[in-house]
């Protein structure tokens, strides 16, 4: 399970260009589904924020206290990692987290001679131990809610003038929230603005950031992700997906964590409260109908048949050597964790039940505002307003989706080429008139990401790039103006081949000049993929332009509208949907039943051996087979929950009252997937770790005696 | 535009072996659509019937008359293709269809010194025509109604002994059928059974069929698909989409065909009245509105992501090196051309207005039907149980398209391995007791099949069948007990290669010993690709047969139910839905209007030049720039015209009101796809090669003289 990114463009890039993507699925409506539906009373349903967790409803169904205390030290040992979570499980800043959360970062270290993602790794010292080139560690300090400033910035402004005057007010609340910081006894925070229930809230979240992260212990990807893409996604599962990363701080020592949680080496019992503490990344849950219908006709296809084909693309280009098949493996991933996730959102909406009642939902609230006649006219049709700029989206989805969000683009290099060419533009105008995404408080994090040494492999730079080219001609038409001007004289392949074998952007030195030099330096290059990237800008921002005044103003507004009703109509009882922020949900370790069968909560090691076929992905790596008669059969290995998560959650730590590690949550149940847009509470699964598979492999296959030492079990 | 197939299994197959995919959508209901919704005057829209082609409407709205003796020829003048239509142009056999109906025997053909796909092809004496190993080219001589036949065979069964029953029925009446045309002054003819109005009317057809079929001329791909998959089902278009074959009878003389089309040099005028003559293969205008949302959920989605990324693995394949390259060419064309139709099938069952509108029509006659409480008696719901019979077929869905439609097994040599296995034990039993692809009447195109000469390349053969396998084990899961027994020890690359490398099948003569030794061949045999065949058929036949009965048995009677309550609701005077049978239709050569521009109906040879970007599919051959100072630049080339057409109508004549050929049916606009559901009056548009740049290029660039002279041009 990893966090949701729905674009073939630029998705194994180094820099996280935060390109405005989907920027419909960032738009989150107050949660009333649950309200309207009579939750049953077992529903553990819910990603809660910490200023707003539900202690009363727990003490009541569960008889525990939830304490101020409890909620502070958890908050404080949660980590979020680039699009995953993590925890402290050492005083001295261990962090434990997923293999696939730390795919990048083995796979950044690794050379055609040396396949860390592969073999796994162990540094025995912590002079040994690996940097991750672009790992950032966040922890959540403080947050402050904005939501007047905020209103108070857009008051009395038509719809298009009140988006931008809401991103200039964020980028100030940030900006000046940083400038205290930075005076205060806490030392720096990296502020960041949430915007919660679509606008209902807007909060300032308050991180201390550790820019130097290292890698301590991986195993083999063969028993990290035993059984690969077919299993992904399936429970009853036998998967090691731990890693163990540290956190130094800005003068080179490692980190002093206090706050880390200890690990409970026999795990939950059947039935047992646990709580979940992580970074959930998006959930659709209150969405209108109409934003519903375009994921469901445009967004979602769309982007299932371009990733489909990269698939058979990445596939077929690792069977043409071992060097091929390296380097293709950790974007396949991640590509092949996407494709089943946005195929079983597609099933979901689909299934005709699920429009019928969000429309039956939007209808009882209609009726509800209809009833208070005032605020029926302040409100006007928000609904209306949203379905009819959903037509403009549908629209633009195309030009929007190949030119702006990079699916035409696809390649590392040019990730680095936009980024360089809009950083020289934006950075000559002042921080509030830019777009948001090379504000201020943004640019330490692409510096770090320019300057990372991260390997470029020219061969799939050239696969990515002439299959979206190739695809940008398809879906655009060949006689679009910026495929016509591209392709004049070139074939995808062509064009490819000459701007990335011409291309200094690989090495991070050229980067930073270009960085440096500012707009003078961009002018100058002749650097063919800063060129192309120089070319197609005008008409990215463009369709940009047009998507933000034309959508994203609009259904902003009408979504702070909707919000406003449904508050009034059903208060604040509910938790807003997910968006990549620091949230706790509880439940308890339960399994399910599926097709009249019990599934039962955990499983054994035991199984591990008999399921191995001998071939990948159902290889038990060597080091297993050799330690097999030294190692308990009876041990623990996965287990199950009914805890509410979503990609983001991936490396959570699963937490029992007294606040000790009882899992490591790596993926959900195949029913999870459809918890983007509502909570099954029979069959919604969530799936962890359990700690006493990670000790033994730690004891008797890895001999990691340093690290257990560390983590105070034996 | 090709004939619609919708599995990625055995796509590329040379045995067509009727695998019953699909059945859904053989079922057809009877037009009413048109009669309900006000056809505007000016709709040409429908695929009429020989026999009941409405003379009167045409007479009405042009003022022509189509006499009896007029219908004849044409219908004597059009040939079948697989897949494809063909017209007669000279009184010896001469035959004129599209490139890329010739495709398959320009590939087998084919080999890594003699590219005929790429460089094209010219056969200057008749002793050089090449022979095309599977062609065949069938014309209709005659069409018996046997519907109170096939009713009196059903009569008072339940739906399952009743579907049983219309089989043997229809086996029956094909045998006697060839048996007494073997004895009649016509000599023999092959009868097919046709199920015209979803079971309202049945008749047998009966061809005259040529089996030894030659290539006589093709020009080089990359003018006849100039613009490739970018311009496929784009107009304007400059194609020479042509090819030239040759029917030759069974003494090996050119066939005697003096009802051949002459060809008109100057083609059709705007507006004039032009007939297409041909065999549309497959339209869904009259399901059911459960059987469109089956389509919409299940059966176009599964279908688009596995060819996505089989078009991937093709892509990538086809870089390493120019063999790959080469071979790989005729399949990924067919590939992408069904891609292309199933998008914008899925497109248009993603437009909430189709299926709104399907549901007011169902209403409309189901009110009716009320209206006459007898026939509503006699009727009952078969709505209701289409719908019931649909939530089977989602069930069965994923086994039966993996392991009885082949798509767990795409490989030409598995293809072959079923026909063997399946072949042998069916013809052990009577005739009318067989699974209906193996009755008698079918075994000589088996055999022909069998024994061609077709080119299996090993390394695509393993492509395909790996990635088949990989998906299978996907879709179906790996603990599924098929995919456990066949991947216990072995991952998809290691079972496919080691099957086809083992394998024989791709020797002729191996196939025709296994063929004629029967069962006990079959059970003596050790090649692998036999035993994958033999290994998975009981599970292959199982879900078959539950298909077939919880299926295909009550949809067939239902369907027959509401066939009869139309009939009586609104008359017969609407044709069926296409079935891969002949039909004739008319309309006028136009153009359309696209986002307010008014799109011309000719293009002229002069644009072919100015579009050309030098790199495929944009390339124009040598021997076209060699001739370009010779070539008048004002020749036409493509038009469009509203006759309704669909994928099967490849190759069809476009026919004057003389009988004159006056254009080469080859694809149709971007919005003629949705015509599988309604046909659009102001968008959808057949697209046609023009004679005159046939001639031109027949004349200047190719100096086909003798080609010419037999045309009857020069």
């Amino acid at each position: 399970m990893r966090r949701r990114e729905r674009t073939v463009g630029f998705e194994h890039n180094g820099i996280e260009i935060a390109l405005g993507r989907n920027m419909t699925l960032c738009i989150r409506l107050l949660a009333f589904l649950m309200l309207l539906t009579a939750i049953p009373a077992f529903s553990d349903e819910g990603m809660w924020t910490y200023h707003d967790f539900p202690r009363e409803l727990v003490k009541q169904k569960y008889g525990t206290d939830v304490t101020s205390a409890w909620l502070d030290r958890i908050r404080t040992s949660t980590v979020r990692l680039s699009g995953c979570t993590a925890s402290f499980v050492s005083p001295d800043g261990l962090i434990l987290t997923n293999h696939h959360c730390a795919a990048a970062c083995l796979d950044e270290n690794s050379t055609s001679e040396k396949n860390l993602v592969k073999d796994g790794f162990l540094a025995r010292t912590r002079e040994r131990e690996l940097r991750c080139g672009t790992q950032v560690a966040d922890v959540l300090m403080a947050m402050e809610n904005v939501t007047t400033k905020v209103e108070a910035a857009t008051r009395n402004l038509d719809d298009k003038a009140a988006n931008d005057a809401r991103k200039k007010a964020l980028t100030q609340l940030e900006q000046s929230c940083e400038r205290e910081s930075a005076r205060a006894r806490t030392g720096p925070l990296k502020c960041e603005s949430v915007n919660l229930y679509a606008g209902g809230q807007y909060w300032l979240y308050e991180y201390k950031r550790y820019t130097d992260v290292r890698l301590v212990f991986a195993p083999e990807e063969d028993i990290a992700a035993f059984g690969g893409d077919p299993d992904n996604f399936q429970f009853p599962r036998w998967c090691l997906d731990m890693s163990v990363l540290r956190a130094y701080d800005s003068s080179g020592r490692p980190a002093a964590t206090p706050a880390y949680l200890r690990v409970r080496p026999d795990g939950p019992k059947v039935g047992e409260l646990v709580f979940v503490s992580g970074h959930p990344g998006s959930t659709d849950r209150l969405l209108t109908v109409s934003q519903l219908e375009l994921l469901r006709d445009v967004t979602l296809p769309q982007y299932l048949l371009r990733a489909s084909e990269l698939r058979g693309r990445y596939i077929q280009y690792g069977k043409t050597g071992p060097e091929a098949h390296r380097i293709v493996q950790t974007p396949l991933l991640y590509l092949e964790n996407s494709l089943k996730v946005e195929r079983k959102l597609l099933d979901a909406l689909l299934d005709d039940r699920l429009l019928q009642r969000k429309r039956e939902e939007e209808t009882a609230l209609r009726q509800k505002l209809a009833s208070e006649p005032q605020l029926a006219a302040s409100t006007g049709d928000p609904w209306g307003e949203i379905a009819k700029a959903e037509q403009i989206e549908r629209e633009l989805s195309l030009p929007y989706t190949f030119l702006e969000a990079g699916a035409g683009f696809n390649s590392k290099l040019f990730g680095y080429a936009r980024t360089l060419v809009r950083g020289a533009a934006e950075r000559q105008k002042s921080n509030t008139d830019r777009l948001r995404e090379y504000r201020d408080t943004a640019l330490p994090r692409i510096e770090q990401q320019l300057k990372a040494p991260i390997p470029v492999h020219p061969d799939l730079e050239k696969l990515t790039l002439s299959f979206a080219l190739e695809r940008m001609r398809e879906w655009l038409g060949p006689d679009t103006n910026v495929v016509r001007q591209l392709l004049a004289k070139d074939s995808p392949d062509t064009l490819a081949a000459r701007v990335i074998d011409g291309s200094s952007l690989a090495d991070p030195q050229v980067r930073m000049r270009l960085w440096e030099g500012g707009q003078k330096a961009i002018d100058a290059s002749h650097d063919p993929m800063i060129e192309l990237a120089r070319r197609v800008d005008p008409q990215a921002r463009a369709v940009r332009k047009r998507y933000e005044d034309e959508v994203e103003a609009p259904v902003r507004s009408a979504s702070e509208r909707i919000a406003r009703a449904r508050f009034r109509a059903y208060g604040t009882s509910v938790p807003p949907d997910a968006t990549f922020t620091l949230r706790l949900n509880f439940g308890t370790v339960q399994g399910w039943t599926e097709g009249g069968r019990q599934i039962e909560p955990f499983t054994y090691l035991s199984r591990l051996f008999e399921r191995a076929t001998g071939q990948e992905p159902f290889k038990v790596p060597d080091s297993w087979l050799a330690a097999r008669d030294r190692l308990d059969m009876g041990t623990k290995f996965n287990l199950s929950t009914n805890n509410d998560i979503v990609g983001g959650n991936s490396g959570s730590p699963l937490i029992d009252a007294e606040g000790q590690l009882v899992g490591l949550m790596f993926d959900g149940n195949i029913h999870s997937i459809s918890g983007a847009y509502w909570f099954d509470p029979e069959k919604n699964r969530a799936v962890a770790v359990h700690p006493a598979i990670m000790l033994e492999g730690l004891r008797k296959v890895y001999n990691a005696d340093e690290l257990l030492a560390e983590l105070g079990v034996k």
